[in-house]
């Protein structure tokens, strides 16, 4: 009998544990129990909501209802909720003991106790309430007939307290429905950082009633208007989410610059045309919004009175907009040409003694500390900032690496060191087309350095940065999304977390998922692939996304100048992301087969060719009627020509010599063609 | 010599007859002439703007280049356009010889001009030259390797002054951007009117700062602030088109009676309870918010003089955030229940010796007319308000059928006749999921009714209507388009516009032109059928629904209460649309069969019937992992069972007496599952 108990105590705990594989919780949570049994979703299914939540609790419960109802089709009785202790029966009950405040350190903690008739979210605040209720919607599970939730009990709290991401609303301006869709995605992420990069050369973005002329001149009329912004801050709280806006001063001044030309630091020759005498007999530059992607040198004149003091009327218009106690200032990217080459500021910087245009900038940026200040603002920046007189209020924003000549992380360890709060974003800028498994193994916490618990503890954490020189908004959601799904997964879950498989597995399903929330990222692809197949079937060239992704790095829109920033991109490489579909299970079908050449494994490995072969046939019948699929071609028919020749290979029948093999292979390892990739160029070197 | 020119030039006339067939115009402009010869697109293409019109049209070229470069990938170099005669040069010439009026009885009209090197778009108002840009867009044409336009001259202006869509925000409320990306549309379809159902019995949407109340009990929080209305008023007059406004009253008043039951015509017993005393000592009712769909009897109190002092405040505050000359006050559905149950409205009635509550429904409106003449407005309401005393200044909106007992367009005769304008509704209810012949072969003007020039000119034009009982913002626009598109042809296009076949071929095209200004009516569907799918396959339910279409009329919502307003729609039904796919395709194979049994003949019906027996298998393994997929097995294994049973009958071989034959296809026509109906049962019949 004794032992007939613990068999069966094994079975159920077995059956447990493969459960828990089984979930697609992302991020994971730090503490997990799955049992046996299982809560059975009814139309009857009620919520009940008690203790002391901040209101939005309410919202975000009906939310949750809605979603699970959308997602369910069971069409549940209970509509808006809005109060207290509506349904004291209700099958699901959340109690949190208080009012949750948007900012860091907040107790975003919740637990969350499924058991076969009744569920309950206990949290400290509101706000770990709302991460529950999103855990509770990734837990659902369903048989054919019926969806229901395992028995389980979760303990969760997050391991950094900022774990944002960031929105260039500047260089393609993105439309509130955009913001709002990501404020989304984020709280569905437990993410808690929205930063909101709303200037750059490209565009002013803010609607400003005292110095309109920065949307009427430098803007092109895409802008958020302050109700916008008002009503983007109140959805963003209602999804536990702070706001951080940023302009970006001194650098990346060509759009304020625009409108206030008078605050810039060029001096030109005076020989009229573009430029006007000012008082002091010096010539100022005109500037113009700039439509390429760069480094380019307009930058705010800190030896002038006028730039402070319209910066400062700026930030009293501006911060009132934002409740949250941050303020990003850019600080970024100023290489100092325009300061070098003005005598004015060469003589303040004398009289004020500052010997470098670090030290110069760092003055600048001390000027602005107490205007933010004034409104209970702190001082964030790029990690330029960083200069001896820096205050230690700052917050130092890390995110050179090797691509600026720097080594990755080391400004976030010179930040703590010196008593610095710091977040980290190299190795997470989202926009550069890496795969996901490079941003996920990118822990803000440095492997390697000596650091104490209190500097530990400055690194506040992490946050995606998503730059828009070639993402509209018809795109922008497939660029962040997925990926930024296992950043957020790094910045909550447990440091051990690190599977890269067992993430991908789950990041699959949590993709799918985000769609409910109206994220584009995987219905916009089809819009894109029927505009490049003129409407025609999408089937070759969807497949064919499958094993392309866009050129990596600051590889595509070579020089900046290839595409401006008006400029629409619905090409191929718009269509593609990086982590390719087919390049993984390629790649784990070689390994197979290099290990064991059964006929079997062969024939796996030949399936993909001569998909391959067929894709190519399916686009240049598709290219007859569809100029857009034309520059894809010589890539699709390279892959072709090789599968041909592997396929031979793979039968023994090739004649071709080793080094034409090579040849042919290292034929589909080029970045010539449409803005991408073969992402299956290192698997197939394998096979030779 | 002389035979030989003539016959070259029938080769040309032929040639470019077969090119004007080619062509995918819609609305089908009054004159085309395609000739030989192309403009080809490349990256120089430029547009210059000159003459006197608004500024809309800047942003109107702007918007065109961006579609145009979007659709081709050429990545145009000229970015945005702000003023006249910026490149006298350009290869697109706009002239505009006056600033257009939004509002009814403009000159819309333009000519369009394509020779090989030069385009010139010559319109009397920008709003002609916007018709013209849409034109030019659908004029595009490509080979394998480039985009061009056919030389051609079009000449076009429109048939009806009121070419419009109604969008209900009350029953589901629709969001900004569903708003926006509708109005796109409707400027594609060179449709001018955008009627915005903004107030009924499940919410009223306006943002009201004089009366909070409506917003705080009556919105569920769902509403558009004044600002957002602003917003919308300019986006639509940036496209030409005129916004009029609706708040219904005096019936479908459950909204604005839940804020101030003081109004409502309702009086109870005093039993306590909901109810409370009013100074006269009679009773009033609470109302709330309806979450069904249906009439109900909540009604303004026309003898109450706080209803108008009410409904003067709101039009104070209302009237001038739209600019357009019309104010639509509903009037539609009032059954007058509650007011034959008011001893003091009958008391009312007898004082102002008003016989009937249809006369009692004219005194409330005369009431209301001068409140809107205040603000320059014309009152115009559903065909109800036509009484022998409503002002001659009224447009009456003609919307009643057979389904209200009422001879279609009889009202619209009626008040022509009776010297009133009018807009006909009748014949245009998109959201009742009929095909798009029906409502492309709705005219507004009459057949055989006997109309004199005068009462002719009294027809304004036409309107489709969206009520969104069923509609969410994910699928209102698959509601919406493309139908309307066909809706819009019959407003702008020549009377003898009929052909349906190839006004079919046409839309198609159109559909999917539509995509490129965000509409959802496409890629939202994909949404749908993933969710039903659990992110599995969606090949077997996407092919489902290509022979089901939701039910018609109002046959889905039993009762108006199977489905509350804040339910999702995310179920089978509404991933299907009218005009299954399939259908007639099927139905062409079928006659072709019936008229020729050969061998290819029918190899093409039984392609059919194979294909929906693998559906039927598809969607039985999907189901496995999908209950969503459940409620539709039934009705697949429906049309699989006869379909296989047909192929045998195809055969000969079949050996199942005709009446079971009969039984087994008549299973086919049914409507007891997932909320549609087969689209092909008609034609299946004809098989036996």
């Amino acid at each position: 009998m004794k032992y007939l108990f613990v068999l069966l105590l094994a079975g159920v705990t077995a059956n447990a544990q493969m459960q828990k594989e089984q979930l697609n919780l992302m991020p994971w949570p730090q503490n997990v129990v799955v049992n046996d049994g299982n809560f059975t979703l009814t139309k009857n299914f009620k919520v009940n909501i008690s203790g002391n939540p901040d209101s939005r609790i309410f919202g975000g419960v009906t939310r949750f209802l809605r979603r699970l109802d959308g997602r369910t089709g069971i069409f549940f009785e209970q509509g808006f909720i809005t109060k207290l202790n509506e349904f004291p029966n209700a099958e699901l009950q959340i109690n949190c003991t208080k009012n949750g405040k948007i900012g860091l350190y907040e107790d975003e903690s919740y637990s969350l106790d499924v058991k076969a008739n009744k569920i309950t979210i206990n949290a400290t605040s509101d706000l770990g309430a709302l991460h529950g209720l999103e855990t509770l919607l990734q837990l659902l599970q369903n048989d054919s007939k019926k969806f229901y939730f395992p028995v389980s009990q979760i303990s969760d709290f997050p391991r950094f307290t900022w774990r944002g991401l960031m929105l260039d609303a500047s260089r393609h301006f993105q439309p509130v429905d955009v913001v709002k869709r990501n404020l989304d995605a984020l709280a569905a992420m437990k993410m808690n950082v929205f930063h909101w990069h709303l200037v750059d050369d490209q565009g002013w973005r803010i609607e400003t009633k005292k110095h309109p002329k920065l949307i009427e001149l430098a803007s092109d009329g895409l802008y958020y208007t302050q109700e916008e912004i008002r009503n983007i801050v109140k959805y963003a709280d209602e999804r536990g989410i702070l706001i951080v806006p940023e302009i970006d001063v001194p650098g990346h001044g060509s759009a304020i610059l625009t409108a206030y030309p008078e605050i810039g630091s060029k001096v030109i020759t005076l020989t009229g045309g573009t430029s006007e005498k000012n008082i002091q007999g010096t010539a100022i530059s005109t500037y113009r919004i700039e439509r390429n992607a760069g480094i380019f040198s307009p930058t705010l004149d800190p030896s002038n009175p006028k730039t402070y003091k319209i910066l400062s009327e700026l930030f009293d218009e501006v911060c009132p907009l934002f409740p949250g106690a941050y303020f990003h200032i850019g600080g970024d990217e100023n290489e100092g040409k325009d300061w070098d080459a003005n005598p004015k500021i060469q003589e303040f910087k004398k009289k004020h003694n500052l010997k470098t245009n670090h030290e110069l900038q760092t003055y600048f940026t001390m000027q602005l500390a107490p205007m933010l200040k004034k409104h209970g603002k702190q001082l964030m920046g790029w990690e330029e900032i960083l200069t001896k007189d820096l205050s230690k209020e700052a917050i130092v924003h890390s995110w050179r690496g090797p691509n600026e000549g720097m080594v990755a992380g080391q400004s976030l360890v010179d930040a703590v060191k010196k008593g610095y709060k710091t977040v980290l974003s190299n190795g997470f800028y989202i926009d550069l087309m890496y795969p996901v498994a490079s941003h996920y193994l990118n822990d803000p916490m440095p492997k390697g350095a000596d650091l104490s618990a209190e500097e530990k503890a400055r690194i506040l954490g992490g946050e995606a940065t998503m730059w828009t020189e070639l993402a509209t908004p018809e795109t922008f959601d497939s660029r962040v999304w997925p990926r930024t799904a296992a950043i957020a997964e790094r910045l909550w879950s447990a440091e051990n977390i690190t599977d890269v498989a067992n993430m991908r597995k789950r990041l699959e399903s949590v993709s799918f998922r985000l769609e409910e929330l109206g994220l584009t990222h995987i219905k916009n692809k089809a819009v894109i692939l029927r505009n490049i197949a003129n409407n025609q079937n999408i089937k070759s060239v969807n497949e064919f996304t499958n094993v392309c992704e866009p050129l990596k790095g600051y590889t595509r829109n070579k020089g900046g100048t290839e595409y401006q920033m008006y400029s629409p991109f619905t090409l191929f490489a718009d269509a593609c992301t990086p982590d390719a579909k087919d390049s993984l299970a390629f790649d784990e079908a070689v390994s197979q087969y290099l290990a064991n050449k059964s006929a079997d494994n062969k024939a796996k490995v030949a399936a993909f060719f001569n998909k391959w072969i067929a894709v190519n046939k399916g686009l240049v019948e598709l290219s007859a009627n569809a100029p857009l699929v034309q520059p894809i071609l010589p890539l699709s028919k390279k892959l072709s020509d090789a599968s041909q020749e592997l396929l031979l290979v793979l039968d023994n029948k090739s004649t071709l010599k080793t080094a034409d093999l090579k040849t042919l292979i290292e034929q589909c390892n080029t970045k010539d063609h449409a803005d991408v990739e073969l992402s299956v160029y290192e698997s197939l070197k394998k096979l030779i």
